[in-house]
């Protein structure tokens, strides 16, 4: 005996739908009970869960109550039960001195409050959060299905205005200590310990799962800030991400950043891996199911997981505690660059020209100069933007692979034959634009006998010349190879080159010698405006009332906004009424 | 003053032509020289260097010999004494007793020969390793420029004979210690260690890097086998991968196998993966470019990058040699299933069911577990062809993310609201076909209160109807978190639920549970067949002749063909007499 209701342009809260959706359930002789906004995919639900929709008529804006029951009596006597249900649900929770009709309201009840926790159904969520945002308030912005346009246009409005959009769908952040969202409950810095662990996530259960394993190790979170999983998508551009990651770079507190992301956008990434360059801190990495770069590469991480993510951040924690004092720590946290001497800054104007005759090494090299050097172009390219239009004639930084057929037609491997090489650095060293020449040199069976007789005198030639410009030599080879491993690495080095033994200590010392031009022109957000308090938080809740409950419960100051849907049956004009009101 | 003589139709080999290069620059009041085959490239080169070319008319097949001096009377002086410099470099290098006009002459001479080392002109290269083949040798196709279509049928040739093809475009290998093309003198197995690491690569200087790395560290290495570059794309789909993989899953010396490749196809990786899990000895796998699907996952471990995949190896090597005796390993060495008791076997036919809450947490088991089960579908996929058409109904291995907007429209997120997951669990369970479901549990602030006493009766309750039904929990929270941990996992565990507190660990047991079912229907290669003596190399080298003088210098028993283009003038004509000549 299946009965229904219908009930036309409701509006509840989810947290009352699924406690009378239990309460009918438990109902003596109910065998299910169905409670949803009648939407096409709830309805197709129910259809699996066995209820018989044929003859309802319903749109998504209703409130469809269905019962499944061993007799007519009883499901007739469960329908008419709703309203007290309904009641009894809705008196619970909040206390009715933190409770509002509006934002504004609440705002003027509670003016200490930082923050505005945003769960209304998505398609009235934007507005709520503009409101919050002309209030001053930084918006922890739970609900889904806001449109990217709302999503730009609200985290643009935020970043002018110095506050923070976390979302939309943005399940998880930890502020202060204060879980919002989902959260779990893990040691804070200042209470557990006295620098810790700052992470940006742009996703939720990452951000859980990588605190939970943070706090597993031992380890202690200052703040872990939630983004939306779309803040790395292209159109968003990491707005979110980029104030957040400025935030934790200042925050004393904060000893070692972790940031996670679903997969982003590859330029989003490239842009976002060049600003924690900037950091003059640890900065573990995990762009899930994104290629890494590199195992290190300067001040950054690579984490295969979300689990290695957290030992990661917890290992460079430590090693940086035993190497670093506390204080010099504090000092050096402003932009990298202040650390590095002038010889550096000269060279980080100047390209990096890569002549490379192992095609992998110059993958390899290429996979990770690409976060240190953009633009960077080659003749074997792994972004379609980076190919180099004639790999005779070098542009800005560039990597080419001289194995390539277009250098090989004829003749012999440029590991047997340098003449093409050295004519090459003869003529990158003739740029003055050029400060960094890479090179690989391999040793072994087949190759070239002598590198060094050939290569040694040009690199001579070229540093008498012009004694800044560098030569980096990645050398591949063994203390048994014929070449004789040491008198190569011997006469390279007399000549003026710095030799290394693989691309990525190689490629770490690019890294170094070209910090970061990313500058952040935006307005940072203050630290203390996350919370007014040392400890806690003050905030108002808009929409699920189990986000206040929870706010309380973990010991916030919280005031509940008990929010309706604007002028029921006409959201358009709700919508022009909201932006008009914002505008004037 | 420059000059210049072309020699239509002339072949040399291009050691000879970089010997005439240099001895032409050497030679007193020369300024610059150039001898090239007059491909396009190369003239584009020489002009680039200086050299006028407007007056010269040439075609890919000519030699040009360009000389820049400081008066004519030098120039053609220089010019005068090509012949007598070309005699003398050719009287040069073999000796004349093991030296012979065609490959099959060079066989008879020397029948032991294992291997054909190919180095001629790539549009001439497949012939001649056809022609190896149908001799039962092993060929290493050093040649580049060979098309696709004939490096496909070369493989499939030497796969129904037992043989293998390295290459084409192969630069490296190391077979028994001797080093073919480009390799470096490394420690060898059975001289200086009893076990070691193989090493297959679809990337030569990956090869030299990795095997340089490893002897650096102290490792040994048993062979190192090169694929050639392509042998990962689509087209050829791995076929040398795969037996050089077997084959070092056989070979009792080889402890631990690196893999490394240039990028691969998503779906020849996938493929290759799958593959490697049947051996029962560590891999460690590095594609480069290639995002890692975990840090580990049951035989597999991945590194970010060349230098780390040499130093895993060595890691690796060193537990397993500190966790199993030689012996147990020796026998152990078979397919993996072996090992496996009948629970694992009857479990791995029937489909994982992964129903999340957790968007990221769906996302890294997918990405893991499309390693271990294929084809796997998701309403979240990964790759477009994962797609599942329909949310509601699960097919095959399947990974449901239910914070899709499709399940939460108007609703809790089913962090909070357990309702549609326990339906769902339900009518998995119903599904005989089924074999384990996996779930993840949040805990923390936002979340169900209490999971256990919603998730335990309904796992109790379908594992009393299906006993041997899996159910594999990844748990989320903290020992702080007001669920508390203790007692969920306990009441989880009493239920008959297995509860992991990571993606990587839960995924690492259905990875153990789900062996590859991957079987290879080809022959086998014979370990015996790579060398005729148990150290050392006998082959037969056809084009560059320093190869010859390589092989010859490490003590390998080499002939040399001093190979001539056949049919100057009528290529076409030629490949069909060779093809005739193979199908008799």
């Amino acid at each position: 005996m299946t009965h229904h209701q219908i009930r036309r342009g409701a509006y509840y809260d989810s947290v009352v739908l699924m406690q009378l959706q239990r309460a009918l359930s438990a109902l003596p002789g109910i065998q299910d009970a169905g409670v949803v906004m009648a939407t096409p995919a709830n309805l197709e639900l129910l259809s699996a869960n066995g209820f018989a929709l044929a003859d309802i008529v319903t749109t998504p804006d209703d409130l469809l109550i269905m019962v499944r029951a061993e007799s007519d009596a009883v499901a007739t006597k469960a329908l008419d039960q709703i309203d007290a249900l309904l009641a009894r649900k809705r008196a619970l929770s909040v206390d009715a001195d933190y409770q509002h009709k509006s934002l504004a309201a609440a705002a003027q009840a509670m003016p200490t409050a930082n923050w505005v926790l945003v769960s209304v159904p998505g398609r009235f969520a934007a507005q709520v959060a503009h409101e919050a945002l002309d209030l001053g308030k930084h918006v922890f912005l739970y609900s889904n299905n806001v449109s990217l346009a709302d999503e730009v246009a609200l985290k643009q409005s935020a970043r002018a205005k110095g506050l923070l959009v976390m979302g939309p769908d943005c399940g998880t952040a930890i502020i202060n200590g204060i879980g919002l969202g989902f959260a779990n409950r893990v040691r804070h810095v200042g209470v557990d310990d006295a620098t810790g662990i700052g992470i940006v996530g742009a996703s939720g259960t990452g951000l859980q799962a990588v605190t939970s394993e943070i706090h597993r190790l031992g380890g202690s979170i200052t703040h872990a800030i939630g983004t939306g999983g779309r803040d790395l998508k292209a159109e968003v551009g990491g707005i979110t991400a980029l104030q957040a990651l400025d935030m934790l770079a200042h925050d004393p507190a904060t000893a070692v950043i972790a940031f996670i992301s679903k997969p982003p956008s590859p330029e989003v990434a490239a842009r976002l891996l060049d600003a924690t360059r900037t950091i003059a801190k640890p900065v573990i990495i995990h762009f899930i199911g994104y290629p890494a770069p590199a195992q290190q590469l300067d001040n950054l991480y690579f984490a295969h997981n979300l689990r290695e993510t957290a030992a990661l951040a917890i290992r460079i924690k430590s090693q940086e505690s035993s190497t670093k004092s506390q204080a010099s720590r504090i000092e050096n946290q402003d932009l990298a660059s202040s650390s590095l001497d002038s010889w550096f800054l000269a060279l980080g104007l100047l390209f990096v020209r890569g002549l490379f005759s192992g095609g992998t090494l110059a993958y390899e090299s290429l996979l990770a100069l690409q976060v240190v050097l953009t633009p960077i172009y080659s003749n074997s390219p792994i972004r379609p933007e980076q190919a180099l239009p004639d790999a005779r004639h070098s542009v800005g930084h560039c990597i080419i692979d001289m194995g390539e057929d277009e250098f090989t037609q004829g003749r012999l491997h440029p590991m047997m034959d340098y003449d093409l090489r050295l004519r090459r650095i003869r003529q990158e060293a003739a740029d003055p634009n050029v400060g960094l020449i890479l090179l690989d040199v391999v040793l072994g069976e087949g190759s070239h006998p002598d590198p060094a007789s050939e290569l040694a005198p040009v690199i001579a030639e070229v540093k008498a010349k012009r004694p800044t410009l560098e030569v980096v030599i990645i050398m591949i080879g063994t203390d048994n190879d014929a070449q004789g491993q040491q008198s190569q690495i011997a006469r390279l080095s007399d000549a003026g080159a710095r030799v290394f033994h693989s691309v990525d200590a190689a490629v770490g010392f690019v890294a170094q010698a070209y910090p970061s031009h990313f500058k952040n022109e935006y307005p940072p957000i203050a630290l203390s405006s996350l919370t007014a308090s040392p400890n806690g938080l003050t905030a108002i809740n808009v929409g699920l009332s189990s986000f206040y409950d929870s706010l309380r419960t973990q010991g916030a100051s919280v005031a509940h906004v008990d929010w309706r849907p604007p002028a029921a049956g006409n959201e358009r004009l709700a919508g022009i009424l909201a932006r008009m009101k914002r505008k004037s």
